[in-house]
């Protein structure tokens, strides 16, 4: 028996046999091809050369624009590398004399130059095949149509050991019944994460080097709670763990039954719970417990997915995200990616402290081409349903106005196109920079509606990376400041007479939600997994109780004293919106 | 003649022969031994071998704790490197048999072998020499007693062009009387650049690759104003700048006068005037300018200078300053550094984004046996005269408190140990988290003053890291949001009657001086080089107009009309503060 230790991201408890993907390469398949197919061999691998080609060529311009010709020379040999005979000329010659398709003959080739590289006698030499493997990695990410074929691949039921996921990985395991995950990388609040809440698969993440320590078919038990996986485990464990997953069960069947019911106080005040969703196949969830709308519909996932993506099928996957939403209103977030996972789709300058550089809107509105795509795709989106649009990270008046004029110029050209749109649609920003949370009682005449993004906003104002583990103890929600300023947000937007919902990870989140009451909020979007503990808390709360809670939060001088306050408080009202 | 653009990061005009000067390097001077001398040269490169083995143990372990074995790799090889015959073995072979210092032996042996490298036939083996440099850099800083001699060393009067400058080139610089300076690296606000403002050199950064385009004695003009160098200009060029020259003098002439004024506006309001200070060599020119004491003395000096330094020798530099202080009050600000400046001289992790990662009082907090011999060093410094001490960073009352805790317990120690130093000393913080902007109200309670560095405060509410060229655009120290927080700063500070100063650039620049006046700030402190500018500003201020803007600029819904009513404001009352 081996207990490894991760992150609990994602509750329950699963007992089985282990799947072990590797996940940190492409997955590369190998399969015959007859002696005519070569040439579509061929071609595959020279339109992944050509797309590589153009790929590099966009970020060396994007780097000299910063850096100048010194830095950019790196690309320069990365160029001469796809020109190379040993690698594109070697792998012509093995497909042809092997018969087999061009991503493995690729792997084969640029696996045998590697081993050269790793046997040379000098050290840093070994040390240094990683611009041979980012050359080759992109070139079969561009060559494989699928590149997550290998969960589809996978027996259902299984439990699946990687070394990263992505929110592909986790939407496959969906189609395919996984009953579990634990990785060596991520966070609580990484894209997996939320969305293995969300499927309500139990997941352990940040586990460092589980992957090396598994066996394929290995007996594991993950432990979602505690965020532990224990490999083999001893008879007696096994029968811990068989009780704890009775118990849980059992609660899990208590909740469920919340599916139909209101979110509704004590007192009777109404609150609205809607979803936040990031890929299509969440929707359904979200109807099933009620959902009455999709707060927070993240575009991410899209880009993520297809890269820079064009207008037509960025509509088609909106409209299909509308029409999947029951007639609820669905707000849209625009593009909202930044550092290393924008760098991995699209052109991306790299930067010292991405969190808070060219991201998100700024992203958009500095490539305005890139941006209208999504903007035309969105209201004709609009066209099929109750569509909102918001946007991200805005730091003030000024950049809100010049994404309603996009807006507005794009409904004119779609309107030169004669395509089906809907142009007069809510316009709402994300308040999560502090610069716009001080000023709601401005930005509130410009827009309709506000969505609090708490967790960019206390990372913000307290000044931490909240995936900085070194100062992730700072991450405090009931910070005053952060108080004070949700307590701004709502009442600006009650005076001025729009909505203001709260989507970041503490709307959901059952002990914030009495403080979120308090404060005056009655909008909530959330994971759908948290939906059902959601209208549990609600149920059971007087508003009265919630506002005095918000008051006393206030005066706490200490993280901990608050933290106190706010666990007695959830206890005594709703102790059981917690599994024990 | 060839212009070269850059950024302008101190003012004035210089014409000159440059001296070109290859700080990308350490300079390595070679100086011939005696055959007895060999042993000692031996301890020297074997001393290196310890300190830089040490120093890479130390940041293994740290990488281990957050990464891994896997990454933790590449140091191995760095150890294992600093045990190689073919760069340790040789090297004091060179030294016996050529009879030269360690230092160019080493540089000898390590340029043999990356020569050997750069032949190499492959292109990435070429690319990848970065490995024995870093280590030979690393051992040669160690041996080099004092590294920035070059500077010390060459003619007085010259224009140094070089690829990046240190605070201590700066340093060196006012007792080589150079003349202007011009850089590829380098921002307006990096630590050079604010040194240059202070001494009144002009200086020009962020030039990318001029370090390649002059060549040594060449005749430079060093625009600081525009931002140019001009090589080898033509007549017509020298003529037009030798005009501008002229002016310029007779405009520090004018501003010189203002030497012995007090700061005081028409209707009376005295204006207190301090100094930031770099490093010691600056407080002569702040007394020199009538500057009522030192508002903020950065500590980072001496860690970039010194690395992990003795309490000690901090004591003797902060005496040093104190006493060179006459008398004057000194605001000394703790530990603040993070990210690359850190990483230099102190083992600290890789951060994704290092600004809002372990740094400034975080770091300090995390490494208590450190942070506690720069307070005990304080402590003992506040002995000789007025000192304050101000803790930068602080996100909120938990992290004062335990700050303050640890300055007793530092005095507690200092007593036990029968050393002289002064213990009651009033403690501020820097206000520069919106976090603790937020939650002046509470703080006010806890500490004896406030310092408000605009520059981070700016810099986290706008969710923009000041230095990215692609978001820089964003950072408006007159953004509604801001002055809403520098508002409650100073409100709250009198409602509890303790004083409000800002440190931020903003204190020294002068068309923020009416908005600072006018939100109630009476204690500013800045670059020695701003004082006298300040000082013309505020004598011709009168607080009601001032206050007037401020409701003016409060209203301003775009950041463009904001900047038109600043500079009309400045252009009416005091336009020749500006040079034109």
């Amino acid at each position: 028996m081996n207990i490894i230790k991760g992150i609990p991201s994602s509750d329950g408890i699963v007992t089985g046999k282990c799947h072990l993907l590797d996940r940190s390469k492409i997955h590369v398949v190998k399969y015959r091809i007859d002696k005519s197919g070569v040439p579509e061999e061929y071609k595959k691998l020279d339109d992944a050369i050509k797309k590589t080609e153009d790929y590099i060529s966009h970020v060396r311009e994007i780097s000299l624009d910063k850096l100048g010709e010194d830095h950019a020379f790196i690309f320069d040999v990365y160029l001469l590398l796809l020109k190379d005979d040993m690698l594109v000329g070697e792998t012509k010659r093995f497909i042809e004399k092997e018969l087999v398709n061009a991503e493995y003959a690729l792997k084969k080739v640029s696996g045998n130059i590697l081993k050269v590289f790793n046997e040379s006698e000098d050290e840093y030499f070994r040390e240094r095949k990683s611009d041979v493997e980012q050359v080759v990695q992109k070139l079969l990410r561009f060559m494989s149509a699928d590149e997550y074929e290998s969960i589809l691949n996978i027996d259902d039921e299984k439990i699946i050991i990687a070394h990263d996921l992505t929110p592909s990985d986790a939407a496959a395991a969906i189609k395919r019944k996984v009953k579990g995950f634990a990785m060596d990388l991520g966070s609580k609040i990484s894209h997996t994460s939320i969305l293995a809440r969300a499927i309500g698969i139990p997941a352990v993440v940040g586990c460092e080097d589980i992957s090396s320590n598994v066996t394929p078919g290995e007996e594991v038990i993950i432990d979602g709670f505690e965020g532990k996986v224990i490999v083999d485990p001893d008879e007696k464990t096994r029968e811990d763990y068989r009780n704890k997953e009775k118990r849980y069960n059992k609660y899990i069947e208590e909740l469920s039954k919340l599916k139909d019911a209101e979110a509704k106080t004590r007192d009777g005040e109404r609150v609205t719970i809607c979803s936040n969703i990031e890929i299509n196949e969440e929707i359904n969830i979200a109807c099933e417990y009620n959902s009455e709308g999709i707060g927070l519909y993240r575009t991410e996932y899209i880009y993520l997915d297809k890269g820079d993506i064009s207008e037509e099928d960025q509509f088609e996957i909106l409209k299909n995200a509308v029409l999947l939403n029951n007639f609820n209103p669905i707000t849209i977030r625009t593009f909202d990616l930044g550092g290393e996972k924008l760098s991995d789709v699209l052109p991306h300058p790299e930067e010292v402290n991405p969190v808070m550089g060219l991201r998100a809107v700024r992203y958009s509105l500095r490539f305005k081409e890139f941006f209208k795509k999504q903007l035309k795709a969105i209201l004709r989106a609009a066209y099929y349903g109750d569509v909102r649009i918001m946007f991200p990270m805005i730091s003030g008046i000024e950049e809100v106005n010049i994404c309603k004029e996009m807006l507005r110029e794009s409904a004119e050209e779609l309107k030169s196109e004669n395509k089906n749109f809907k142009g007069d649609i809510p316009v709402g920003v994300m308040v999560e920079l502090p610069s716009l949370a001080l000023i709601t009682h401005l930005i509130a005449r410009e827009v309709d509606f506000f969505s609090v993004g708490s967790n960019d906003l206390i990372q913000y104002t307290l000044g931490i990376d909240r995936n900085n583990e070194y100062v992730a103890y700072l991450y405090r929600p009931t910070h005053p400041s952060i108080l004070i300023m949700l307590d701004k947000i709502i009442t600006d937007a009650k005076n001025a007479g729009i909505e203001a919902s709260v989507c970041g990870e503490i709307a959901g989140e059952p002990k914030y939600i009495p403080v979120l009451l308090g404060l005056g909020y009655r909008n909530l979007s959330m994971s759908p997994a948290s939906i059902l503990k959601a209208k549990m808390v609600i149920n059971r709360m007087e508003i009265d109780s919630c506002v005095k809670l918000v008051r006393e939060l206030k005066e706490c001088k200490y993280a901990r004293l608050a933290e106190e306050k706010l666990s007695n408080f959830i206890n005594a009202y709703a102790g059981d919106v917690y599994f024990h």
